[in-house]
């Protein structure tokens, strides 16, 4: 594992109380996990900053949450070999916690704030860029993550068209497993489509996407 | 202003953006809000982590909010003169925008954002501890951010005491306009508080605070 960090700690407690879960005994690893979230999220977001020079606040926060959310940590985590390094009680041990997302990205966290405190910004920089620079090096352009309505409903008024009107044309089922079927009219451009979902939300997404598909096999507007 | 910030900008541009309000034209403080909040974030972590090595992570999260909030982030603003500063757009200018807390925060914010990439951590560290340090040091006890069920369970719990009971007594007032009455029993100390409130939570809670008050009175648990 310590080979792994590529980092020769002065602090060699701070580390192993990085790796302690708070089952086990002695000091655990929740207060470093606070510090090293927030260090985790100053580091992506200055790389998403730069990364992104024509995203906006709310494209730079979602596809922050892409990058620091526990899935991809767990993962990073996994591939560190944090599981194996781990301290904990015999409950979680039993349990299987060391494999649990959770926990993983949480001694994450807190190894990026031992390396925070123990060599300062650039160490852990150094860490989370080498861990996480791969997966924002991948992250799709800012459009895709925003879901179809706000895609369609932005291409129209970037362009002075009236909004989409979404109607229900159908909800079938019984009250616990409905199945809504939407229709989405663009009149200023002569589309509509059908969508279908077990929410009247899920089937407005459906029928915008069908809308976007029809206006990008034309003329090219930003699909996911 | 630029007196009052203590720093002398290598990229006066970056300033000039950080004090701009998306309601004028130009280049917008909202990017550097999303970086300058993460800035903020850390730094105000780090202090507290510093300053209060017995508090738990979930203490250290109320802690920081205290002082990250939209009122003293604005309260800062307004000292600097970041009012006066402020590039508006003609709206906002004529509904004193200028004095709109959100919009004195965020810009706050962002001029952390813009100290972090000109001068640093360091440069924007030194801006928030003199700006928010006295407000750091001001800070209550963590215990006294708990709210009074959960410092009467706490109370109980480490004293190894059965929980408090708590019931509801009477419900007054139309539906819309309800005030509940409830009581709250703690056998292993033979007390018994009651306590009002429009919700039965806040009834509970005021039960709580008068049984916090009662066991202070005699033994010292700590209070806001």
């Amino acid at each position: 594992m310590r080979s792994r960090l590529a980092y020769e700690p002065r602090d060699g407690a701070l580390f192993h109380t990085a790796l302690t879960h708070r089952s086990a005994t002695g000091p655990n690893n929740e207060r470093l996990e606070f510090l090293g979230d927030a260090v985790l999220n100053l580091v992506v977001a200055h790389h998403l900053f730069a990364a992104f020079p024509e995203a906006t606040e709310g494209d730079l926060s979602r596809l922050r949450a892409r990058v620091v959310s526990a899935e991809p940590l767990a993962e990073a985590a996994a591939s560190l070999g944090v599981g194996e390094a781990l301290q904990l009680g015999s409950g979680e041990l039993k349990s299987g916690g060391f494999r649990r997302q959770s926990i993983l990205a949480d001694a994450l966290e807190a190894l990026c704030g031992a390396l925070y405190l123990d060599g300062g910004l650039a160490a852990a920089e150094a860490f989370i860029t080498r861990l996480l620079g791969p997966r924002i090096a991948a992250l799709p352009a800012p459009e895709a993550l925003k879901d179809p309505k706000t895609r369609l409903q932005e291409y129209l008024q970037s362009r002075g068209l009236a909004l989409p009107v979404y109607s229900v044309d159908e909800v079938q089922g019984e009250p616990h497993a409905q199945v809504f079927e939407v229709s989405c009219r663009v009149g200023a451009l002569g589309q509509i489509a059908q969508g279908r979902g077990s929410s009247r939300r899920r089937a407005e997404q459906e029928a915008a996407e069908r809308i976007l598909a029809a206006i990008d096999s034309s003329s090219g507007v930003p699909r996911e």
